[in-house]
Formats: structure tokens, C-alpha cells, sequence
């Protein structure tokens, strides 16, 4: 059984907003072994989305469709639908009275628009939406199942874990996916699939090896599919084994997991605590690691010192070294990592200064050139890159060498091998 | 003119990444009036990337595909492409001087799947890759413009933005686009849409509006369509002043802008500073805010005192407030703001404190449990919020809040009103 996902808003085309709704729904469904075959974002036009939901029910067997189901005149997806199933809109009495609940509880006056909210296709069961007013639909027609629910992000989660998955649960699927990670560091793509060329031309056809690099790391999946649950996993983690075998030092984990989450996990066994001290980075780099439950076991905390002042009022950064060398330079982020170390106590300390852009910059300095600095338990690891004209690729590429450094050093301090 | 943009590659169709290249690209089309009339994720597999190719031409003009040009077994686009054009591969000598060059740089050995990547399509023109080592590809055929550029964001920037962009400037597009946004804070959509019905009735076929509500804030987005970009743009203006007029109070920009830029603008405006103290929100407060350049010019800097330790020596807040009431409380944010506006002489301090989960909540402090306060010129305002039990969303949402709040006080303090 295979899955499609369509996304309606001009929003999306015009790309005024990121499509993060499919990614999500594509892992939810993954984990009951659903595969996704197509993902498709279409615009508010009726023409667009009929033909889309033809065209997506030609191949797969089932459909969800996010997004268009808003009170106002631009959200047509509700009587496209009907259209499209040749069917028509009903109130139902249920919706009704939650959705009437919902303003009176936030003591709001109720509008004839709001009442539209409570009408269905007459030829589904309602996805009871506890946290919005626009519910979900399901249809089943012609042995494929159409679900509508709506594009806000908290209201679609919710829809999916609490009235989706439980539906798809009780499917016949008729088919296995096995997925195993491996994520490396300091080490190359190409080299990476040199060193393995051998294994990868054992694997039978029914498994696939990819490789996804980032920043320095690359994550290989291998992804089986096929009948026997037992028969994939046990296949898939023997070629995994061979892998790692080869490559064993540059393993840094064989879990689905990010760098920051393989950090946490390991600091946490040791009992080591980390801080931030991010003047070009801004809190992303902190944010990457909140982001991951539990990180409080070792994220002690963080500054963003924007000003000169604040670099030297939070981390004893000398008024000698600004001016000196500026900044942005080596000698103020060893002393951001080292007084960020000494401050709050923390086993290990994470400093960033540099020119994001776009301007800022000088023919000494130009944008996109960044210093970072690791305050580990014995030393300090330093260096400068030069990233891209780009503000946002440069915080996202500072903060990614900046976990890749900290591995490093925590990695040769620790003396860490994967099992 | 209508282009499509399809992405490939089996990580997005698995969730294990968010397809943010397509969103980037539908922007930089539409500053060229092209629109984007879908956007579609395929798999790896030759034959999903051939039926995708055929739709897409059989709709759109120009095609514009990523992903699956790397130098690994698992990217296959470009021997799809060449079955689908009915060519075939050859080795370009410029491109292969490039990749040789660039492994010299980097002092790496080059092995025979490097060499690989100089293979371009016979039918193709090259779009030179300064960045990386995966060539872009332009072919013409049928009265069709295929666009194959690799999916790594920064390569596929450089390659859109030097490459593309002025190759597409040069077409005869036949269509302008204008759009104007009004971006309210403080109001709902169904009352937004209720208190402007007349105006949005009167709009001819050719202008649409379309409403983005996102967590207390809402974007009206009118697009204009047709073939007199001065026409087009004066009607929409006048529409979009009447909606002004219509709901001034509540109108935070005519801009396409975010609440943090505006915040940002207005701040800069009037030479106020801002600075964070984030505990339950982990650097995305500040993260957003540092994502804008020229962001310096009002944000001093902000501290992320995850640690009770970290808030009394950061902020003061006292250990009193902390054994009494609890890190997530009124008192505590309270304390959390007002230390930050003093302790780092900012005009305005954003403070959080909440449970973000999935762990941590207990019966009178569940899980989505968050304490916001704003400290301001003359006063600080507070809000308890009950989010959900997803810890991203939680974030994300204590962000949206804390941003409106700061607005609303910021608002009320200095007069603001839309010129």
C-alpha cells in the first residue's frame, strides 16, 4: 500500500511558507510501514486540486490532503472535494456544537462563516478536531482512502496521531519497511562510498543504500522492503555491521538520530555538561540543541552576546582583545569558549563570532567569514571558515561545523567507540 | 508562463528532511513574475522521475528539478534524464578541469566516481557549478525550459541565482504578478474576513486575497494577475488601502514582512534595544530575531539560562522567587525580564519559562505549560499560556506569543500607528 500527500495553498507556490506538514506526516506513516510515493502542493484553484486528486488516486491507495479548509472564501478545498466525489456539504450537528463551544469559551461572537465550519461531505466520517474548528474528513471510495485535514500545523498533528494513524493502523498493508542509520563524521561522500563499494554491490535488490551529507556528516540509510519483518530487519543489520566494520572510526551512531541528539546522548553517560556563548549564530545553535528532549541533562545553559559589551559583561572577553583584534577573530572567541567554560561551570563550551551578513563585511573580513572555538576539558580547538554571502546558510553552516568540532574534541578526549 | 519545480530524492518522501529548496525557488520565480503552478517530491526511482518529467511538461513551461545529481549508486536523475530526452551522457572537459581543481584545493584524492560528475547531458547547455562539484544542466526542447540543478541548498542557491535567474530573465514571461500584504496582529480571521466582506466582494476576478492566520497574527495576501504591471499594481493598492482603512488598529505592516522584522524596523526607528532571556524557548526566540539582518541595530544580546543557577547569576532572580513559586511562574518570568532589561540596559526584555515536554509536566504544571513576560518602558505585562504537548510546537508557539505580546506593548508605549 502506498500513500500520497497533497498540500493546497497559494502560500506554499509562492513560497511564503515551508511545506513542513509533509515531512511529518511522511514519518508518521513510514512507522506503520506506509511509503510515500508523492508529494504534490497545488494551489487554490478547483481545476488544480480535482486534477491533483485524480491523478494521485491513480496511484496510490491512499490520499491526504492538508490545507484550504479555513472559514474564508479562499479555502475551497471542502466543496472541490464534494465536487470531485460527487457528493454535496451537510452541517453536522456535532461539529456544530464544538465549534459554537470553541467561541463561547474564548467568549468571541460567532459568525455565519464560523458556522460553515461545521458542514462535511455528506459521504464521510468526521475527524473530530479537538484543538481547531475545521474538522478532518475521511472517505473511502473506490477501495482508496481520503483523509482532509486542515494545513495549521498543531491541528494537522493532532488529526494525524489521534484520528489517521489509528484508521491506518487496522490496514492490511501487505508490506515490511526496514529503515537502519548511519551517521559518520570527517569523512567525505565519495570516499565513503569508495571504502564501501563492495558491500553496497552485495546488496540484493530489495534493499537501498543512500547517502545524505550535510555539513561534514553523512548519514547512509538503508531502506528494505518487503514481506518478512524478522527476515528485513536481520538482513539490514548484518550489511549495517559490515559498514560500520569498515568504517568504524568515523561511525559516530547507528541510531536516526542528529548530531545534537548523539551529543546529549553521550554527554548525558558521562556526565558532561556543555554552555554556548553564539555571537554570530543568535540562539540557532542553542535552538538546535533545546530542540531535543532531555537536552536540559547537559545543556547547562547559553549566551547570545550581540553587543561587544555583553561579551565582555557575561564572558569576560577583554576590552584589549576586542580592540586589539576585533570581534571577530581567534583570540575572542577562545576567550567567548574559555569564559563561557569558567562562568558556568560546564565540562565543555561552544563560542561563535563572524560576519553573517549580508553586509558587514570588510576585504579583511568578508561576510561570511566565521571563527568558532571549543573549550573542551584539557583544551581548546579553534577555526575559521569561510562560509557564503548568505546570513542564513552561514548560521546554519556555523552551527553544523560547531557540533562537528565539539564531536571531535569530545570524541578524541573520551576516548569514544561505537559498540 | 507557468513553471513547476519537482524535487527528488527518497529522504524527503520519508520525512527524514524538510524540502525547504522549493519554497526558496518559488520565491525568486515569482520576483521574475513567473508563477509556480506545482511542486512535486519524487522518489528515487527512474521510473517516478520519468512520469513526473512528462506530467510536468505536459502543464508548465519551465521544469526546474533538484536532487539526485551526486556521485553515489542512489543518484540517478541524470541517466533518467537522458532515457527521458532520449540522449546520452558525455564527459564535459571544462567541468571535469573544475571538479579536478577542486580536489586539488582541498588536497583530497579523486576517485573514478569524482570523475563521473563532469558527465553532463549531450542535449545540455552547462550551468557552471562554482560552489560544489555537481554541474547544473539546461536543456531546451519542445518549447520546454528543463532546469536539473543538485538539491544541497547552498549549491542550489548559487546555481538559481547566477545561472537560472538570468536565463529566465531574458524569456518573454507574457503575465505580471503583483502582490500587496497587510499583516494584522490581535484580531481573528473569521472577524478580519467579516469586517472587510464588502471590499473582498468588490475585488474582480484577477485579484485574489488570500489569509494566512498564524498564532495571534494573520497576512492578507491580495495577487494580482494580468498583463499591465502598472494597472495591476495601482488597483491592488487601492484595495489594499481601503482593507488599511478598514482595520488600521490592527495592521502592524503593509510589507511582506514577518513580526520580527517589523519589530526590528520599528524598533530601529525610534533607537529602542531589546534583549532575551529564554528558558523554555532554548535561543528560537532570539534565533528568529538574529535571522534578520541589520537585527544588531536593536537586539543587545540574551542570555539562555537553562539552569536555576544560570537565572540568579544572569538575571538575579532570586533564590526566594525560585524555591517558592517554581522556575515556570509569574514571579520568576517576571524577574527574568526585568533582570534583562537591566542587567544588559535594554528599553525591552523578553522572558520565558515553561515545560516544553514530552517529560517534566506534573498535575498543576502540565506538560505546555508557559509563563511569558515582557518587560517595557514603563511596565511589564505577563501571560500564562497552556500550549500542547508537542515540544516543538510549544517553542514555536511561546515564540509567536511572546513576539505579539512584545508587539502589543511596544504598541500601547510609543503610539505606533500604520502611516
Amino acid at each position: 500500500m502506498t500513500a500520497e500527500i497533497i498540500t493546497i495553498g497559494d502560500e506554499i507556490l509562492i513560497g511564503q511558507i515551508i511545506d513542513t506538514n509533509s515531512a511529518w506526516i511522511a514519518k508518521q506513516l513510514k512507522n506503520i510501514n506506509i511509503s510515500i510515493g508523492q508529494i504534490t502542493s497545488v494551489s487554490d484553484s478547483k481545476e488544480a486540486i480535482r486534477q491533483t486528486l485524480q491523478e494521485a488516486a491513480g496511484r496510490a491507495d491512499i490520499i491526504i490532503v492538508t490545507g484550504g479548509l479555513g472559514p474564508t472564501k479562499d479555502d475551497i478545498t471542502k466543496i472541490t472535494a464534494a465536487d470531485y466525489f460527487g457528493t454535496h456539504l451537510m452541517r453536522d450537528a456535532k461539529v456544530l456544537a464544538h465549534v459554537e463551544d470553541f467561541f463561547k469559551q474564548r467568549g468571541l461572537e460567532m459568525l455565519e462563516i464560523n458556522l460553515q465550519q461545521a458542514d462535511i461531505l455528506a459521504n464521510s466520517e468526521v475527524l473530530f478536531n479537538d484543538v481547531g474548528t475545521a474538522p478532518g474528513m475521511f472517505v473511502r471510495q473506490d477501495n482508496k482512502y481520503y483523509f482532509f485535514i486542515p494545513g495549521v500545523p498543531f491541528e494537522m498533528k493532532f488529526l494525524v496521531t489521534n484520528r489517521i494513524l489509528p484508521i491506518l493502523s487496522t490496514l492490511d498493508i501487505g508490506q515490511s519497511i526496514w529503515t537502519q542509520n548511519i551517521i559518520t563524521a570527517g569523512i567525505g561522500e565519495s570516499f565513503l562510498a569508495n571504502t564501501i563499494a563492495d558491500i553496497e554491490d552485495a546488496l540484493p535488490d530489495y534493499i537501498k543504500l543512500a547517502y545524505l551529507p550535510k555539513y561534514g556528516s553523512v548519514r547512509m540509510r538503508l531502506t528494505a522492503i518487503g514481506q518478512d519483518a524478522s527476515a528485513l530487519r536481520q538482513e539490514t543489520e548484518q550489511f549495517a555491521n559490515r559498514i560500520v566494520d569498515r568504517v568504524r572510526s568515523h561511525v559516530i551512531s547507528t541510531e536516526d538520530l542528529t548530531i545534537e541528539e548523539v551529543i546529549i546522548k553521550e554527554f548525558a553517560k558521562r556526565n558532561l555538561t556543555l554552555s554556548t556563548a553564539e555571537s554570530c549564530t543568535g540562539g540557532f545553535l542553542a535552538a538546535q540543541l533545546t530542540a531535543v528532549p532531555g537536552c536540559s541533562q547537559i545543556f547547562t545553559g547559553g549566551t547570545i552576546p550581540y553587543s561587544n559589551k555583553l561579551k565582555m559583561q557575561l564572558l569576560g572577553v577583554t576590552e584589549a582583545t576586542l580592540s586589539s583584534y576585533g570581534a571577530v577573530s581567534e583570540q575572542t572567541v577562545i576567550e567567548m569558549a574559555n569564559g563561557s567554560k569558567k562562568n558556568f561551570e560546564t565540562d565543555y563550551a561552544i563560542a561563535t563570532s563572524g560576519i553573517a551578513g549580508p553586509d558587514g563585511g570588510t576585504s579583511e573580513k568578508p561576510v561570511g567569514t566565521v571563527w568558532i572555538a571549543i573549550a573542551g576539558k584539557e583544551k581548546v580547538i579553534t577555526k575559521k571558515c569561510q562560509f557564503t554571502p548568505n546570513r542564513q546558510v552561514n548560521i546554519e553552516l556555523a552551527t553544523a561545523y560547531a557540533y562537528n568540532m565539539l564531536w571531535n574534541l569530545f570524541h578524541t578526549e573520551n576516548n569514544f567507540s561505537i559498540e
